[in-house]
């Protein structure tokens, strides 16, 4: 019998926490793992909004997979997927093709632009460490812009598509950001728009309302403009055309209105819902007892019968699912089924300001905010122990 | 006898000095001195290569007015000059029209684009607080959109066109900071290219070509490219095209290759030559007892008859013997005619390294990077004493 090969596509929450536990459990020799991603680094998705803000060190949120990958269990290919072929046990990637026995795949999203006209072409979206360092820039020149060219006021305004975690927690940072930017760049705070706008009737939609209020008190403070059950029909150079035909002309417009899965699992042929693939009770793609997906492309539903949201904590806990289950089928073992633990969910602010509920608990202000915090440094010592909190998480406990 | 009106126009390094001595040397109300500027603060062209290469702190490189001028000695009236009206004695400004008794102009320059097609609308140029941080922020930008277009490479190449002093002193810096940017952004340093573009046959023209030769070494082991005697035809929204037909592309084109006085000056009625008056012996204008011209808006010629570039170093003696023919004009003393002293010249090649002639001595290296810091603390210590030195050269003395 051959030493069984393992591929596991993208090192997200997901990829990466299946590859790191195969790593802890596997004995050297007992299966052939490779890590197949576009990078040679993970980065920690939770804290992109910081960064894309520009509150937040790239560095501190990015960990280089060679600090956490033994070579000697784990095989590291740096190579983009190109293509799924479930039915041919092959991936092809743009470093040659990978055939396998077991594959997981944890490719993670893309945006879901719902249709609207111009968002892929002139929005901008949170979704990498290249990404977000485009937002950041792409603010700041425009700043630098607008003194240069003064009767151009909208480059000053910004957009934020979305009022969900993700562009609720952006606003948050972004209004941080503002006063740094409108010091370093000699503008007029009061010239500074920053509109939230979104869709749904509420901001953060199927939170906690009471949560939800305190949240949007918080920001409107800070002076964020929220738009809610305002959809954007379309988006332009020049900003965003909303569905009653108002136009709103912005130097920046960023889409955190959501993800869809990554669209190579669709074109492999998966049964998808919104790019997701509707995994079984272990994580495997329907009609293969060899493909797990993990992470955003993977659909899990809750005893309610609807779908869990694609979040870091249950990406993680399905890496460790599957981890748990790939060593069982090396060994012969029995396989486990997916449960995920709903353990809270905590949306930042900017700084020293949170919403949350954990355990149950509804948490606001700081002690939100140092929740936050804990759940952030919790994953750092989970990927790589207490050296890499030191080394990543320092500037997390210094900024309060 | 009514009090005599001084009305100062710009507090670029002539009008701010004519401003400084008339206040050290005029009694409360011996004249009714007003200094109108664009902006509230002064800044310190001599460094703004440094801001837009992004190795400079802006802030390093400005002074706020208000703490240089006593508000009981000087008006100060932060307006855009808009015409000079010599011969009814008014000024217009979009803050109302000024009369005068006794005109200082020092509205600096403009950059000469020698009809060259494009350079006005795609080309940056190192004139102001608020271009240099343009510039800086426009690298920046295009190091972001490059990862995420890579295939556009021409992003990370970045045409010098011009290689006088702001030139060279341009490229040193942005040589210096090339390295850090391709860290922030994960760039490999090998795909940037600077390429230092200039019409005459030398670098430098006009300065010494053992230093000019020792200049091009060091810039070219920092990476620089220099293209000498390639005279540029039309500058271009993809880059520029040289006067043989060879188009480089590029995300970033600096114009550094000349500057012209104000055109408000020729607009006033003054006889110009590239935009600077020929002013007499004690720096005023043909034709005009009461006008004043200093710095970049005034051609001095030497003993050769030929002018004298624009530089600081000219602008502030220009100042100084403006502010002390005011001192006479208002106390009834004789006029002193003006004489440059030319101490010498130095030029920074970036960290450490420079080149100068002073006082008939050539220096190079670290000798040279020392006294052009000696240079500039000298300046702050002269506008603002002690204290301005200690808070604005700090991080001179410190980063060697």
């Amino acid at each position: 019998m051959s030493t069984p090969k393992i591929l596991i596509l993208g090192a997200g929450y997901g990829g990466l926490m299946t590859a790191l536990k195969l790593q802890k459990e596997l004995s050297y020799g007992e299966a052939d793992v490779t890590l197949i991603n576009k990078h040679d680094y993970h980065y920690i998705t939770t804290q992109l909004h910081e960064l894309a803000a520009g509150t937040g060190d790239p560095e501190d949120a990015r960990v280089f997979l060679d600090e956490l990958l033994d070579a000697r269990k784990i095989r590291f290919v740096k190579a983009v997927v190109t293509e799924i072929k479930p039915q041919e046990r092959k991936v092809e990637t743009t470093g040659g093709t990978f055939d396998y026995d077991y594959l997981v795949i944890g490719l993670g999203s893309e945006p879901e632009t719902f249709g609207i006209q111009g968002l892929k072409e002139y929005a901008l979206c949170i979704r990498s460490l290249n990404a977000v360092r485009m937002i950041r820039e792409h603010i700041e020149y425009n700043f630098a812009r607008y003194k240069n060219e003064p009767e151009r006021e909208e480059l000053l305004t910004i957009i934020v598509g979305g009022a969900g975690f993700t562009g609720i927690e952006f606003v948050g940072e972004l209004a941080d950001r503002v006063p740094e930017l409108c010091k370093a760049f000699d503008v007029d705070p009061a010239k500074v728009k920053i509109i939230n706008i979104e869709a749904a009737p509420t901001a953060l939609p199927g939170f906690d309302p009471e949560l939800v209020e305190y949240a949007m008190n918080v920001l409107q403070k800070k002076g964020v403009t929220f738009r809610i059950n305002t959809p954007i029909k379309e988006c332009t150079p020049e900003g965003v055309i909303l569905a009653n035909g108002e136009e709103i002309k912005a130097g920046t417009v960023v889409w955190t209105g959501g993800v869809r899965g990554n669209s190579l699992v669709e074109k492999a042929g998966f049964e998808t819902m919104r790019g997701r693939v509707k995994v079984d009770d272990y994580l495997r793609a329907p009609g293969y007892d060899n493909v797990f997906v993990v992470g955003d492309c993977s659909l899990v539903f809750n005893e309610q019968g609807r779908p869990y949201p694609p979040t870091a904590q249950i990406a993680i806990q399905e890496g460790q699912n599957c981890a748990r289950n790939l060593v069982a089928l090396v060994r012969g073992g029995s396989l486990e089924p997916f449960k995920p633990h709903i353990r809270g969910t905590v949306a930042s602010l900017g700084r020293g300001e949170a919403i949350g509920i954990v355990g149950g608990r509804k948490l606001t202000g700081s002690a939100a905010a140092w929740m936050k915090k804990l759940i952030d440094l919790r994953y750092l010592y989970l990927i790589g122990g207490l050296s890499l909190v030191l080394r990543k998480g320092r500037h997390k406990l210094l900024r309060v």
